[in-house]
């Protein structure tokens, strides 16, 4: 069941934490009067300072033209509670529809870039365009983040895992192995 | 516990199945008779075909001069089984040790590429170097998967899934939605 999270600023470095786990996750964006939304599975984290975020957007999705276009996006993160939305909006082409209209998602208003937040995901990374060498020959962006928001609670939102052929794994139990974490051994 | 997987060559466009999901991999490489493995957080898939993944290997590690100068590697996915030898190999210089005598690993003849297998993980994708035009800019190097293996059961092995601070999460329970699946709209 969806439900309203509250959220608090993020530490730009520690993005790591929503998007190294893998999670499926919304790309919102908008380019002159026109947004879109896009399920987005291909990512990763690129470096903790400046926080970087690469990810292939396909260029037969409305959603390449916006980007390459506006060079800003949020990622945001969805929870198992937005499944069936999660799979629709990947099933249908924006520029035929809204697809927040359709999917009765919260557009938010973000605070650096002009891409909408979707209310009802965990976790929004605002990004900018850092780098679009590799655009061409293989889709893949590499933004920046520039403003970072989390659910306050639950620690671990229960995220959704893209295997294939329309079945996700589901992120739940946590393993910690905290004692033996090494901060110095990360660089 | 660790177990002993029978394992089946995977179609190369198949392997966003195990990747896509966003688990931690070791990377095992070799170069002029020495190895190394490394815990790996940070990868995407890129193009089904040809089968293209992206990942950072910090030149910090040792990894980083065995990948570059052998041009190859392999990306291995362990289970929960092996937690406390991601956790220690990711708390442990190459170069230094031989980490598959140190943490009782079985390295095992690849098909294509001469860096050895992981033999306790559950599938394994030979890589050669396809782009290293990110190498200097941010570690990024983008893979060519030219083989493939997956164990044949379990059909959803529990992977590991880094947060950060020494905490995993757990992929578990499946959500499928196999009934709504277009394959049409992958591309």
């Amino acid at each position: 069941m969806r439900r309203a999270f509250r959220k608090q600023a993020l530490p730009l470095d520690r993005v790591r934490r929503y998007l190294e786990p893998g999670p499926i996750v919304l790309v919102s964006s908008t380019w002159q009067g026109e947004r879109n939304i896009m399920t987005m599975g291909w990512h990763t984290c690129m470096e903790f300072t400046p926080s970087l975020v690469g990810c292939i957007i396909s260029s037969a999705n409305h959603t390449f033209e916006l980007v390459r276009a506006s060079g800003e996006c949020v990622i945001n993160v969805p929870t198992t509670a937005l499944t069936d939305e999660v799979v629709g909006i990947g099933n249908c082409h924006g520029g035929e529809i809204d697809k927040f209209e359709r999917f009765g998602l919260t557009p938010e208003k973000a605070q650096k870039v002009g891409a909408p937040l979707i209310g009802e995901c965990c976790a929004h990374f605002e990004c900018r365009l850092a780098d679009d060498t590799l655009v061409d020959r293989y889709n893949f962006f590499v933004w920046v983040v520039v403003a970072a928001r989390a659910a306050v609670s639950p620690k671990h939102p229960e995220t959704l895992h893209y295997t294939d052929d329309g079945v996700f794994m589901v992120s739940g139990r946590i393993i910690s192995r905290r004692r033996l974490f090494r901060p110095e051994m990360l660089e």
